[in-house]
């Protein structure tokens, strides 16, 4: 093992050969002697940490994945996986974000950077033990130590690079559905945000418009004139964002199939060939992402529809999800022959089940694939979890060589940390259950202390049918999240704003309308997040450090001035409110019509009604927002206003830039600040502008400690 | 449609020539010319009601379901199935349970008796709907009106007859798994828990015991000497309950397959002959319990285990599950060969997948088979749902005939109203999953709406792999339920009380020994629940009418004097609390041990550490206990104490019995009445004793409003 010096806060301890993730931009060159603190090692043909936690040590982090923000309790397991059914006994999602916080009389992070599987014993075999079992003998593993869990966080986000910036249009609202399976049905879909005048920036298309599933081609006979639609669409304020699988179907003339081939692109098999799974499309070859040329050819590939108009897309089944190999399936079909002559009883009848459920994802398809790197040829399991990653990174390559100062919006199902400086993330094929809202409410924290600051779940659910109430409230959360795409799978019931009745309809618009309203503090507050490297939704404890906050999982702070508490189960009209200071709450109905009330400090029952979701304002901070639009497009912010919570003094900066360049990067961007301090009891607002050339005026409501109300005007 | 009255609160309606179930034993005879009040009627094909719900009506009821308390928002249907994966998509579990009432301006119950499928869609295709679909034309359909909701389930359980009562040794722990593969395991488990000083009871042998899965036989093998195994564990207090599943093994010279064969007691096939579905076994026949001379017949097989000297079971497998029936199995191997042919592409890939995950329980297996019953050949469809109960009905039958005086315990898997008067129920194979502790605690005060007073959920989980914690949170919660069973499933991590670390082994005795200290609480409660046709374990909305009691679904009332709010999440150290009046708060670590504090009515917030449980003693009530004991054999209630928190007048009927026979309904039962009263700050206490020859010595804590302790000794 050999030690690095990072920087003051940060060690790295290197074992073995490791892989190249590319994850850490920062890896440290300076070697000095020193072992891995806190943790009992063990580095065998794998590598294990091992924690005597106290008894109230907290463990955060490890991004996408189930149960709480408190990781304590279960086992995760950090290994890409496809499964739909993220029920409470699952180890692995789509992600393998391997940053944690120990939260004890000792804070720390932990980031091991490995590209395989590691599995996280956090206090489920035995309460108190911590053990991280690494499927490998090389790895490098990061100590990042600091006074507080932000902190630390954002030391760890600072060594893995500033995370991917989308154009402001992917703040919108999206729409998606598997399927719209026509270009009529698209733009039917579009014409009615409009015409019932729902702010819509986006239409997802899932994967009914290609032909065949073939990556990069357009049906024909679906979508006719896809040009033509995305234009057309474009016009109103509409971006059609296509989804791109990893699997690319074998067929002979299909030019991304042929060119892969003659290049050899494509992962191999144990003889060397073209590695054979199944996916949607029958039977594929999967882009070799690990290698760099293959990667930018792969990326090159989504010229084709950027020339038509197109400005976003998503990565799906990059895990990658195998249905099965021929391999799998012959064993399968093999089991099942043999099962055939027997009478079945208690163990083959489960054994027939196995034979077909097992096919899916399976480790030995995972074990017979290979990659052919700069290294060398490195098994694929091996790799595993940086698969996705690279097929984010291809895109991403590809875009810069396209069009090199455009921001394209992408995101990714599977990810791993490092991808985060070239896409967002969702969290994969949820369900219609109310247990994936909070579910998702206590993900996104996690996220991004992993650097997936652009980050969303399928609201109202993937899988199952919504009801309105569910539909209701997840979207009244899901308006927090950067990425905010209503998805649904196919065959369940039609979830958009106005799939419900009327009363649904007009709250959900009115919601959808506060999320517009809201772009301005939201972009501030992400673009600072991201040029800051930090997070931009957080739980309460790591802002609050008294006894309680850390009991809290179901608040969350979005950006610097705000405290959310969602509802989360049905037929609830209320919920119980943690405040660890006193706030301002702002129970909206409408955006426009703003009743405000001063929470004291404490435990607080909160009565909200099915069409009112609570949005507080922390101490001696500002909440900015404009007006609602259409779209992003439309939105004018000349005129903003301003909600302020004072007790002595707050003080805000309205980050803004042209949200479609990368100009943002050559410091071309601007700073509106508003400082309001409190002198005899006069409020004074002053403002410094540093470039913005938007914003003319300001409407403040200035709210006391005490809830005493002050409205001024400030002209700019 | 005829009308009936069956008494002043109570309306039959009876639509066409409905199957007699048996569930009701006061059906009303004098007709009258009435039609169904609330709904809107259709009777076509399928019976159809209608109603329109206002914002604030609430449906409770519906027994062993998913969800909350109030059932909006959901779709629920009645059909027995045995489906282990209780996710939230999930519309059917193990029970047929179709009361509910409706709660708004206007307050009714509804039961409908129907031996087939119901689905009620509960405000979630059309949010303010409630649409009940009976999927026949002939049905008996009560209306039942009261002024409140304690008072109309009331009136209902008044028309299906008493409850079950199980000996009082039933109220004791009860350990589980499957498997304790032998005999030795089995006295190795009891062993332990006698050394270890935790009480228990009982434990279960679940499949194993018998040779090859076959009813009412025994393993030579693994338990050789079973008579003297049940004797030497009864001596230390320990009884053994057996298994029974539904199917019956074919198998020559098998005795029970033989019996039934000759007397043609098994469910036919479309030709006439035994009806062949797989399970367990392999294949089997499926006693026809629906046949009077079959039920009675199969219900005589469990003498010879009795003769052994068991005095308790439980049925399972009786929905009835079918793993596959040969038609079904034909059938999925035959789409096999034909998929088999072809490269599967999306849709044959899933359609390969369904071909063998649809096999159990298919409802083309339910229709082929029949029943011979005493109003002739009836289709399993048509009462699929009375199937469980009539097992249920015929171990009771058996019983009786077996030793008419003798209280045996029995409780089973599948269940419809009426079975409550011949065993309890277990909920079925859940998951050691935090969310199904609070689908436990939601679930069993609508299943006591429903008759079923002795039931509870396997405690712990079935499924999957439970934690230290999870398991001390799920014991927390299952003392207070009349069923206390620990049970795991095959495969599953061990999750006795003993199989964690120290520190939670010292809880969970503890715990259950809170259980057994509160032995004579819980059965007085149980008793007057069932001599007084009322709920044991209620909703905090059944006694309280205040506005936010109904909100509340995470707090039971449980008998008359206490109220609980149980821990149901990961890493909590506390949770709010509403009171809907002052309450007196027990926070047990340990029975001998009682700090106890007055909490104002209103919100509140609790800590609870992991070694904790709150119990609420509501205010004007008595809460009586004992010493816990190694089993209830050895519980000695010479003294008891007694906790009242007084403000005016408290008063407590405890309620007692021998425990064993049925002799209580000859009147043989014996009333403690405790009467504490205020007068100038002096506080009376008035003991009124029929017939009570236990009880010698009173320990009196009384707690006054103001949190003043008054302690008192009171000689009987």
């Amino acid at each position: 093992m050999k030690s690095f010096i990072v920087n003051k806060n940060i060690m790295r301890y290197e074992i073995g050969n490791p892989i190249d993730t590319d994850a850490v931009v920062n890896k440290g060159s300076k070697e000095v002697e020193s072992s891995i603190p806190f943790f009992e090692v063990q580095i065998k043909d794998e590598i294990r940490l091992n924690l005597v936690m106290g008894k109230n040590n907290k463990i955060y982090g490890l991004g996408q994945n189930i149960r709480g923000i408190n990781k304590r309790g279960w086992i995760y397991e950090s290994f890409c996986s496809d499964d739909p059914n993220h029920s409470p006994d699952k180890k692995s999602l789509y992600g393998a974000h391997n940053f944690f916080i120990v939260d004890g009389c000792e804070k720390f992070g932990v980031y091991i950077d490995f590209a395989s599987k590691i599995t996280y014993d956090v206090g489920y075999i035995k309460k108190d033990e911590l053990n991280v079992t690494i499927d490998g003998k090389d790895a490098n593993i990061y100590i990042i130590t600091g006074s507080g869990l932000r902190e630390i966080t954002k030391k760890f986000l600072d060594i893995i690079g500033k995370g991917y910036v989308p154009p402001k249009w992917a703040f919108g609202y999206l729409q998606s559905r598997w399927s719209y399976p026509t270009g009529n049905e698209v733009e039917r879909i579009a014409n009615e945000f409009i015409e019932r005048k729902i702010p819509c920036d986006g239409i997802c298309l899932d994967l009914d418009y290609m032909e065949d599933f073939k990556d990069f081609t357009l049906s024909e006979e679906r979508f006719p004139n896809f040009k033509g639609l995305v234009q057309r669409l474009k016009d109103k304020g509409i971006k059609i964002i296509p989804i791109i699988d990893a699997g690319v179907k074998i067929e002979k003339d299909y030019k991304v199939y042929e060119e892969g081939i003659k290049n050899s692109y494509f992962t191999l098999d144990k003889e060397g060939k073209p590695f054979v799974g199944a996916v949607w499309p029958g039977k594929v070859h999967f882009p070799d992402f690990l290698n760099k040329d293959a990667r930018l050819w792969f990326g090159m590939q989504y010229k084709s529809l950027i020339e038509m108009g197109v400005e976003g897309f998503w990565n799906d089944m990059n895990e990658p999800a195998i249905f099965y190999s021929e391999n799998g399936i012959d064993k399968a079909y093999k089991k099942i022959d043999e099962l055939k002559k027997q009478e079945l009883n208690i163990h083959t009848f489960f054994q027939l089940k196995d034979s077909v459920n097992n096919i899916n994802n399976s480790i030995d398809d995972y074990k017979s694939m290979y990659h052919n790197t700069e290294k060398g040829i490195v098994n694929h399991y091996n790799v595993h979890n940086i698969y996705g990653y690279n097929m984010t990174k291809s895109a991403s390559e590809g875009f810069n060589k396209i069009d090199n100062n455009k921001r394209f919006l992408l995101f990714s199902r599977a990810s791993a940390i490092g991808a985060h400086r070239y896409g967002g993330i969702w969290t994969g094929d949820n369900s219609s259950w109310w247990e994936h809202l909070i579910m998702n409410i206590k993900m996104l924290p996690s996220i991004n202390m992993c650097g997936f600051i652009y980050s969303g779940a399928d609201t109202c659910g993937f899988g199952s049918n919504v009801d309105s109430e569910l539909a209701t409230r997840w979207n009244q959360f899901s308006i927090f999240a950067p990425l905010y795409r209503n998805h649904a799978g196919r065959g369940t019931r039609n979830q958009e704003p106005f799939a419900f009745d009327i009363e649904t309809e007009e709250i959900i618009r009115n919601t959808i309308k506060f999320r517009y309203a809201m772009i301005p503090y939201l972009y501030s507050e992400y673009m600072k997040s991201i040029n800051s490297s930090d997070m931009l939704i957080a739980p309460l404890c790591f802002e609050y450090d008294d006894k309680h906050a850390s009991q809290v999982e179901d608040q969350l702070l979005v950006g610097d001035s705000l405290m959310i508490a969602p509802i989360y189960e049905p037929n609830k009209r209320g919920r119980y409110v943690y405040l660890p200071e006193d706030m301002l709450l702002w129970k909206v109905k409408d955006y426009n019509n703003k009743i405000l009330e001063v929470i004291n400090k404490g435990h607080n029952y909160i009565d909200v009604n099915i069409d009112e979701f609570c949005v507080f304002i922390r101490k001696n901070k500002i909440f900015v927002h404009g007006e609602a639009a259409q779209s992003t497009e439309k939105l004018n912010n000349k005129t903003l206003n301003l909600i302020a919570f004072v007790e002595n003094k707050a003080e805000y900066n309205l980050y803004d830039d042209d949200g479609i360049s990368k100009d943002y990067k050559k410091d071309k961007k601007s700073n509106l600040k508003i400082i309001i301090t409190v002198e005899n009891e006069k409020y004074n607002i002053k403002i410094e502008n540093t470039g913005n050339n938007e914003v003319k005026k300001l409407n403040v409501t200035i709210v006391t400690a005490y809830g005493k109300e002050i409205k001024e005007i400030v002209n700019i």
